[in-house]
């Protein structure tokens, strides 16, 4: 590994998704700083450009900002050598976060419960437990039984092969389906709670995460269900008044087109897409339910 | 070709989906009966356990039932020579009622409008020009200048396979998305309107169409956009009440499951699902619209 090389590295990895979710985005763009900065005889030209190059390597998950923030702070008081380990309490925070808001967030859940979530927001999405994923882990772990439906989330399939992985890992019983199954499964009475994560919440409570997200809350308030996003406070904006303020990512049209359509075809590929504050019942984070 | 075999090798091709949209099933299946019927010597039991494994073929769909059925009736009344030419009064008359059905529903398009579609309906869905897509091609030939949104329609991708290549070739502008993109294409003021078809129309008006319908229904609701169903006759179910007697073929997990999902995920596949009439601002019929 060529240390000098390790934000660009970093970058490709996060654009590329192999380094997805929204808090794991933030600690691992950390990380790769304060191990970047800890190379001897760095200038400060050059730890400002990696921390400008790894905060913008993404637009919508406020985590990643939030996180290459907090260690230029820490830069301006302490210096360079005070970067990997602000990086590595970042890390080690993360795991708590996820276990706070994972042990809040189960006691919403009923024994019984058929849970409806969407993308993946587990161990491979944070270094912890997860956000919403780890809720329901959580409330397994308890003993309470549940059945989780899984959207697989197109265009990306996160759901189909990242949460899959994890629930089965957990030995916690699921059904896979896709997405535009959600409404019939809804409307069989078979969920009783929806649990999803955040890339970003808005001052006034409004959410981006996950393409399809948006369209599911609306489902559940149709079906009375009740619809929770579960995010760390590394997740919040203060800076961002409402949801329509929020940068969403569009990626390549061919992540929709697949090898299936017409290869000239026209296609819209938003990343993510917001959920207003009033189709939410209530945001879950590690020390408060708004 | 074995035309002995003709029956059993329709009823594959219309199984693997290689014949699919309910208006074509109905008249493939009636032309398979009817070329059955034509051979020499053959005997009635012959011809009626054909007409009831071609009926039985796929399970939601009511053009196969009404096409089978209504051959059965020509066949008690005239016998097996009068099948073939009543087989290809069924494939005239598909043609007729697209056109009809695309007449009508056009004059609901307004120049300008952003139109959502979901699956393929049009002529690679019917005999003729379609049913949804043929509103949509038949208001696009009057000179309205329309986009036309198409879901992917997962699992089997209807959307981005076939209404794709049928709008690229009728030169018609469209943007493919994922399902689960709809809520915020909505959202975003983009769609005037949503058309689609339909498998079987039940005697209260609910509709049971490809998986998906339901949600998006809900998903017009909830924007105020007006939501039709576009279907022949040969569509409406005069013996089912509701659509909670619609019978809603459930396929193999594999086809949600994929090759990137673990191989012994639990999935969920109904290829349909039902919209109450409620939901629906009207069904439009060849003759009427409701």
């Amino acid at each position: 590994v060529d240390h000098r090389a390790f934000p660009e590295q970093m970058i490709a990895l996060i654009q590329r998704l192999a380094v997805r979710g929204a808090p794991l985005i933030g600690v691992a763009a950390a990380m790769a700083l304060g191990r970047y900065a800890a190379e001897p005889n760095r200038s400060d030209a050059e730890i400002r450009a990696a921390a400008s190059a790894l905060r913008a390597s993404r637009p919508t998950a406020v985590n990643l900002m939030n996180a290459i923030d907090r260690l230029l702070r820490i830069y301006g008081k302490r210096g360079a050598a005070a970067l990997l380990p602000e990086a590595q309490a970042l890390f080690q925070e993360d795991v708590a976060l996820c276990e706070s808001m994972s042990a809040r967030g189960a006691e919403l859940i009923q024994n019984g419960d058929g849970i409806l979530t969407h993308c993946n927001t587990g161990g491979l999405a944070t270094v912890g437990r997860g956000t919403a994923l780890g809720v329901i882990s959580k409330a397994w772990s308890q003993g309470k039984k549940i059945h989780v439906y899984v959207d697989e989330t197109r265009p990306l399939l996160q759901g189909a092969r990242l949460t899959t992985w994890e629930l089965q890992k957990l030995g916690i019983p699921f059904t896979l389906i896709c997405d535009n199954m959600a409404g019939s499964l809804l409307r069989a009475g078979k969920v009783q709670r929806a649990f999803v994560g955040a890339d970003r919440v808005a001052v006034n409570g409004d959410v981006a995460n996950k393409i399809g997200t948006y369209g599911l809350a609306v489902l559940c308030r149709h079906h009375k269900v009740p619809f929770y996003v579960v995010a760390p406070s590394t997740t919040y904006d203060p800076t961002c008044l409402t949801g329509a303020k929020i940068p969403i990512e569009e990626r390549g049209a061919q992540e929709v087109r697949g090898v299936w359509a017409p290869a000239d075809s026209p296609a819209w590929n938003p990343a993510f897409d917001v959920t207003p504050k009033d189709l939410i019942t209530s945001i879950i984070f590690e020390d408060r339910t708004w």
